[in-house]
Formats: C-alpha cells, sequence, structure tokens
C-alpha cells in the first residue's frame, strides 16, 4: 500500500526544484531498475508490482492499479524506483570530455549520456542552462548509462576559460572532420537545439569543426544534436 | 470557420488506416510547412492562424483556439497542412540504399530520413511491420527532409532477394566499419530497437558490420538506431 506522502513525494520529484530539494530522482522500468540496483546508487524505495528480492525496508510491492497512478509514464513498466542523485566526481582531465551549450531537449541529453557511455566518456559537462540529467525523461532516455557517466553542471565560459584542453566546437561552417587531425584529450562542445554555440562560448573555441553534408543544396540544414555527437565521438575514437 | 468535416478529416489522418483510405497527411508548424509549400507535394488544405498568402481556395484562416483544437500537437505553432500522399518513385539502385527492417519508434523513424537527406541517401526502404512515415510524429521529426528522401514500403525479404547490391546489416558482433572497405553502392540494413535484424533478413546479409564499443565492460549494451545509422553514414560516405 501506497501512502499519501509517498504519492506526494513522487510527483514532486518530476520536478527540478523538488529534486533539488529532496535529493533524490525517479527511475522506472525493470530493467534500468535492476541496471542501477548494481551501481553505486543509493536506494530509497522500490515500489514493483513484482518482489526484487530486495531487502524489505525499500521494497514495497504493490498492484498495477497503483503503479499506474504514480508513474510517469503512458505504460508503466512493472516498477518504479527513487533512488539519492549521486554527488558528481571533479571533472577527470585525463581524456576526451563532452559540454554541452544549453541542450533542452530530455530526449537529446539522454541519448548523449548513452553515447557518451559507448565511447568511454567519462565525463560529460553541462552549461546550467542545460536540461537537468535527473530529468525522469532524460534518466529514461539514457537506458542506465547515467549510472557510468559523470555529469558536472558548471558556469561553461568559466570551465572553458580555466582548461588546458583544446577546445573543439561543432558549428555549420568549420573544418571537416574527416581530414582533421583530432586528439586524444581535449573538449568536444555541442550547442543549443536551435541555436547553436552561444557568442560568449564561440570565443573560446579553439577549432571549430563541421560533418560535412552530401545531400544536394535544398538538403535540411542541419543533424539533430544527438546524432551530431553521436558522428563526432566516432571520429575521435576511431585512430585509423 | 472550420467545418465539422474538416476537423473529422484531421483527426482521422491521426490513423494510418484513414491516411491510406483518404490519401492525405497531416504537417504541423510553419517553418516544415512553408518547406513541403515548395516541394512537389500538392496541398489539399492549409489551416493558419497567419495568412502564407497562397490561393484562397487552399488557406483557411483559423483561430488560435480552434488550431488548438485540431492540433496534434501539445503546443501548436501557428498552422497546420493537409498534403496528398505522394506515391514513391521506384528504387533507384546506383547509390547507397538503407533499409529498414521493423523501425517502430515515430522518433526513430523521422530522424533515420533527415539523415538520409543529410548524407544524399535518396532511397529508404522500409519492410511492411516499419512505422509509417506519413505519421504525424515521423512527418514532424524529419524537419522538411520527408519531400527529399524516396521511402518505399515492401517485403523487406524479397527485396533484398532480388537485388544485386552487397547488402550489409548492423549488428553487434560484426566486422568493425572504421577497417572495412565500405562501396559506395549497396543496402544498409538497420533492425528494430529490441531485436536487431530479423532471423529471414539475417540469412540475407552479405556483410555484418558493427561499431566499435569503446567504454568498458559494464557499457551500455547497444546504442539507439538512430545515432547508429548516423554513425554508419557517415563511415559509408567519408572516402578517406
Amino acid at each position: 500500500m501506497l501512502s499519501k506522502n509517498q504519492i506526494k513525494l513522487i510527483a514532486q520529484l518530476k520536478q527540478k526544484k523538488y529534486r533539488i530539494q529532496q535529493g533524490f530522482f525517479v527511475v522506472e522500468g525493470l530493467k534500468t531498475i535492476q541496471e542501477l540496483l548494481q551501481s553505486n546508487l543509493k536506494l530509497h524505495a522500490l515500489y514493483t508490482t513484482e518482489s526484487f528480492n530486495i531487502d524489505a525496508k525499500h521494497e514495497v510491492l504493490i498492484s498495477e492499479r497503483e503503479l499506474k497512478r504514480i508513474s510517469f509514464l503512458s505504460t508503466p513498466n512493472k516498477a518504479l524506483a527513487i533512488f539519492e542523485i549521486p554527488k558528481p566526481k571533479p571533472v577527470n582531465i585525463n581524456g576526451l570530455i563532452v559540454a554541452l551549450d544549453a541542450i533542452r531537449d530530455p530526449g537529446n541529453l539522454g541519448t548523449i549520456i548513452r553515447l557518451c557511455d559507448w565511447f568511454g566518456i567519462k565525463d560529460l559537462v553541462c552549461s546550467k542552462e542545460t536540461v537537468d540529467c535527473f530529468n525522469p525523461k532524460v534518466v529514461q532516455a539514457t537506458m542506465g548509462s547515467i549510472t557510468r557517466v559523470n555529469i558536472n553542471y558548471v558556469d561553461l565560459v568559466d570551465f572553458l576559460k580555466e582548461t588546458d584542453l583544446p577546445v573543439f566546437g561543432a558549428f555549420m561552417d568549420g573544418e571537416t572532420i574527416y581530414t582533421k587531425q583530432l586528439p586524444e584529450k581535449g573538449v568536444l562542445v555541442m550547442g543549443n537545439e536551435a541555436n547553436g554555440i552561444s557568442k560568449p562560448v564561440e570565443t573560446l573555441i579553439n577549432e571549430k569543426i563541421s560533418i560535412p553534408r552530401f545531400g544536394d543544396l535544398q538538403a535540411t540544414e542541419s543533424l539533430n544534436v544527438a546524432t551530431a555527437t553521436a558522428i563526432l565521438l566516432s571520429e575521435f575514437k576511431r585512430r585509423i
């Protein structure tokens, strides 16, 4: 059985201000919850229609109907868990770092986190205008990768001013990535969905890079930021 | 003013069976509609809160409130248009063709259509189990690219049996794309989000290819199909 307070807490965690206030975030779906249970994350509560056989203190068995009531999904998937928001580690500057300048779409951020995980990128740095990575839609889209990428929200201009690493930025009119020498260590900045990289950040970019377009003049003007990140990370990592 | 029949037709076009029956599909948003008006597509009706200055026969000025009533979006964007579904041209086998084996997510299909446009892929072939490309969410995600890619829905097994082109398929355990010689002409098959390429299609693949994973053993098991398509198309097109 769910208490009124439990229902209220879950509903609140849809909003960033309550996530910050309470220090918790919500995860849904059997597979993702199982992955998070095996990570370093601390479980606060698990509401589930089937027992996970974890300690009774954290697990609450509920009905399908109760799950439907608390779920953020249109088709709830067996369980909903509340985890503690982890404290990010300091940014490790010994590799390639992805930096996001005001990415707004939760699906895009989730996909980029999953890409970082795939390509072995340990650190993701987000401007304060970027959507919160503990937004339920972001967590869902990461498919568990959120536990394996260290995410810091920073003043991006300050961060780029202070770094000694070469700073690459994705632009429409940059140098083609297919011939450019790309280093193992550096920062790759990806810009906002509608406006690209902002002016103050642009002044701190050392190397503007582009994905060449092969379609004709009428072809689409741009790629989605998550698919562009996929292509750029692949180019940074391939060493041939 | 909107008539009852107009409202009914728009509502019906959310469903594939009515799109097939009526031969129309819906597009929303100023920018995408403008792009489609400049293409070969035939406009059936345009419902808009601001005049596009096109012929009065097709344009119907409506209020914001009326737009909210007919729109499929939670935040409607100034206009909704109905276009005739174009007849696809036969598949042109003089280049790289992308073939989809039961892609279900409208956002993924839309993103893949936009990627085809960017990379100059003229032909997209979809298995009959693939989501309909005139689904409003797909059209929205293509950002206008739907007018520039020739899309055929086929029996994918028959299509692959009949083609003389080399058939590449994306698998988890294929040969790495970073060292493989990729031809200018061929078919690239991408599989379903959850199950990958189906068994009957797999038997018709000549070359299994993979995107190497750089993350450690715990890293995510797979990439989203749209981001994987982005990386593969970039590899097929880069000639360095």
